[in-house]
């Protein structure tokens, strides 16, 4: 099926409806925008079977991948409905007059409100989680925000029907017009034109750097500049300290070729650069490495682009100076992805910026360092990620602190002996780390904090308790956490 | 005394040191950050006679008003060093593994940590709380982040003995060298130069619109971009509603004379646009304002170069078409700014930008709308604001929910019955708003919320609990507030 691009005047169009509903829908309760979003959930779950077909023949993804992240989607839109409901993200403060100080203090409170219509992206490698209903979507609407997808090209039907069910709930449930939005832009004119628009109050990206950048640049350029939280992936660095690889270089092997192949590599978190020292264990697991990744299946990619880029880049990468391929699985049919790990010195590293960049697919480069001074200067001179993970014991930790807070500088999360694939959607996760893993770094894109990021804090001063909204009135009718006088409260 | 200009070499050699100071005071506890800020507090008081005596010659602001700053600055040293120790800031939150889920879910914990050196660029018009101890330099500290201070060149002998209380204070104490450096630049090189440093992580800026803009500018022009925080004030709209207006325009009117010329005008937060409808009582309040303007004592701004802005933005605004002066104090000397009320139409206003513009000093525009669809008009019409004020009664309230709903999306604080001037240190306090009042509404300026601007959340996913930091160690062991496993807890 193929859609027809939007023009500059029909996105417009759209803006404007998302303008007049965000007036609306800014002020509906934390339990009506929680019970839309638990009503978009529901229904997702009744037409499961017509989503996970058409996004299995537009994808390549298998079922049960797909099925997973249906049911992560789902759960997304409740949890963070929930989150919503409980009013913590809100950080209510409430400081009561003192009429009696000098000058007298007024009664001030304080509560998130919503920025304005968001435009989300939808990602390529994410077509229920990172796109239409996805994670920024339930974040904006959370927070009160009208949304306005772009499809992804690359799945744009089921895009199209995950948008029906929206639409579809947000009638039967009389939400404004305009809360959500639909539409279609293969190129990038639409694109700029929703950014551009000066009705978007924010835009959420997952997908290339080269994309991410080029939004966050517009949303700068822009006469009212906005927020563009783009995440634009990583090569999220995994450190092999020599006590931890020497314990079991072959079970951290099977370890990461798992990881590194999980869903033909196409996850933002894949771990693409593992660094060691030279020694005998790192041969160890070089050799295990190897032998694992033979025992993958080569896999077909989401959608030729994203097949053909993974193939150009890792050429780049393999074209270097010094740069060796340890392992390549057999694979003589050109629709599939071939697995591929290389290798080359920390020097090497250090000097070639090429190698830093992500080739998004099953590819990992083994960087050998001669000694833990190398190691180091690798961490100091990595860019920013989403993750860092560190294979050691607890003497590799307390014996090799500059290492551990280098490294531990650049990331979102940061984690001891696991591996990187696999994103918990929990409070406690940070999906986000410091340029270029993302625009900004400050907040996160998966887990309920994630609202956050599509609201503003606004006080109110000496307003009477019943002009205030609920969330700041004296009683607390929604019983939510709020800091009143300093202290944190129920009541 | 006159300061030499840093050379982009000079300026290397502090944010070099500043970056190596950063990886040691990152891992200070939240305590010894608040002992370091109490300790400068405490000097902070103990020279307060030589400061206030630098600061009058430097400002030409009278004592009590720089001897209130500078307690104020005080405050805000002990108040976010305090809540730099409660920890509330950090936003901890931890999920604990839930081993028998499939994937099992690993042990996750998040919390806020620094950015990384910090520049800050000092006020003319706050040379204590908002220049080289002020607000943004407390947020820092508190955050774990190093400070670069570029001292204001009006009044840089100020800025320098601050600052020799805070070197001396760190040396005395043991910071690491460089966790606060003092640099001068009354050219934009050194700004420049400070903003595009590889190692400046944030910026934190308080003065014009295109002084803040550049900055902001250029931290997104970066290789890396940064988050620059600039405050570049607001026209802070107040409204006036009739059945408020029409029970005491007088009051009203004694009240907003106050305000304008609080400071010689010269607050961020000063009205500097008052919208009424025409009517009789409309009258008598810019009756009254010009009685009482006319007893306003003429008074000194800052510097010449702020006292040619004044008068040059006043005259552009005056010589508009269809802009009459209502008020003006008679003042035949040239060092003294003149306190000015001028008027427009709705209509005028509507459609000439330029009076939608700043004017920093004592001066207000009153907009005399046709009726409540006109007043509506001006408020969808104007730009973000620090603050917007309602005069009103709960009927004009209640009466004007499109009104009010407008006014209150484009500000940070939204004011009942009150002036915008004044703005109390607490954590309920929203200082900043949408562009062109702030480049970033999503963080506030004053208030110990403020730490917030130089920090990141970063998760850690399965450590041991003792190697974890103190705010994430299962028992709590700083007491501080936690969200674990979805509730907030102090244990």
């Amino acid at each position: 099926m193929s859609y027809k691009d939007f023009t500059v005047e029909e996105i417009d169009v759209v803006m404007q409806e998302a303008w007049s509903a965000f007036h609306a829908y800014r002020k509906y309760s934390l339990k009506q925008r929680a019970d839309f979003m638990r009503a978009i959930a529901v229904e997702l779950e009744n037409n499961s079977t017509s989503l996970l077909q058409t996004a299995m023949k537009e994808t390549n993804l298998p079922e049960p991948r797909l099925r997973g992240e249906l049911s992560r989607t789902i759960f997304q839109l409740n949890s963070y409905g929930e989150a919503c409901e409980r009013g913590q993200w809100l950080d209510a403060r409430i400081d009561t007059a003192m009429p009696d100080k000098t000058p007298p203090k007024p009664d001030i409170r304080k509560m998130l409100v919503p920025l304005g219509p968001v435009v989300v992206f939808g990602a390529s490698n994410f077509p229920f989680a990172y796109s239409t209903a996805g994670g920024d979507t339930a974040c904006a609407l959370a927070a009160g925000c009208p949304v306005i997808v772009k499809a992804h090209p690359a799945h744009a039907e089921t895009s199209t029907l995950v948008s029906d069910i929206i639409l579809k709930v947000a009638a039967a449930n009389n939400l404004p017009q305009g809360v959500f939005a639909h539409v279609y832009g293969a190129g990038t004119d639409a694109g700029k034109a929703l950014v551009m628009h000066q009705y978007t109050s924010a835009v959420g990206f997952t997908g290339s750097f080269a994309g991410g950048k080029q939004l966050f640049d517009w949303g700068n350029q822009r006469k009212v500049p906005i927020p563009v939280f783009s995440e634009m992936g990583s090569i999220n660095p995994v450190f092999l300290m020599p006590e931890k690889l020497t314990a079991d270089p072959v079970a951290i092997a099977k370890m990461y070729s798992g990881s590194i192949n999980l869903s033909v590599g196409q996850f933002c978190t894949n771990p693409g650069l593992i660094i060691g020292i030279e020694s005998e264990a790192l041969d160890q697991f070089a050799n295990a490495l190897r032998e694992e990744i033979r025992n993958v299946s080569p896999g077909k990619m989401l959608h030729p682009g994203i097949m053909k880029a993974f193939n150009d880049k890792k050429a780049i990468a393999l074209q270097q100076k010094n740069v060796s391929t340890i392992a390549e699985v057999e694979n003589n049919r050109d629709d599939l992805a071939t697995p591929t790990i290389a290798a080359a010195s920390g020097k090497t590293f250090l000097e070639n910026p090429v190698l830093h960049q992500e080739v998004f697919g099953p590819y990992s480069i083994m960087i050998r360092c001669t000694d833990m001074n190398e190691m180091l200067e690798v961490a100091k001179h990595l860019e920013g990620q989403l993750t860092s993970t560190l294979m050691a014991t607890e003497n590799d930790i307390r014996n090799n602190d500059e290492l551990v807070e280098a490294v531990k500088n650049i990331c979102g999360r940061f984690i001891l002996n696991g591996v990187p694939t696999g994103v918990e959607v929990c409070l406690s996760m940070m999906h986000g780390g410091p340029f270029p893993a993302t625009t900004d770094p400050r907040f996160t894109a998966v887990g309920a904090d994630g609202i956050r990021r599509f609201a503003r804090p606004m006080a109110f001063q000496n307003w009477p308790d019943e002009l205030l909204p609920d969330e700041l009135k004296n009683k607390n009718p929604l019983g939510i956490w709020r800091t009143v006088n300093g202290e944190l409260s129920k009541t």
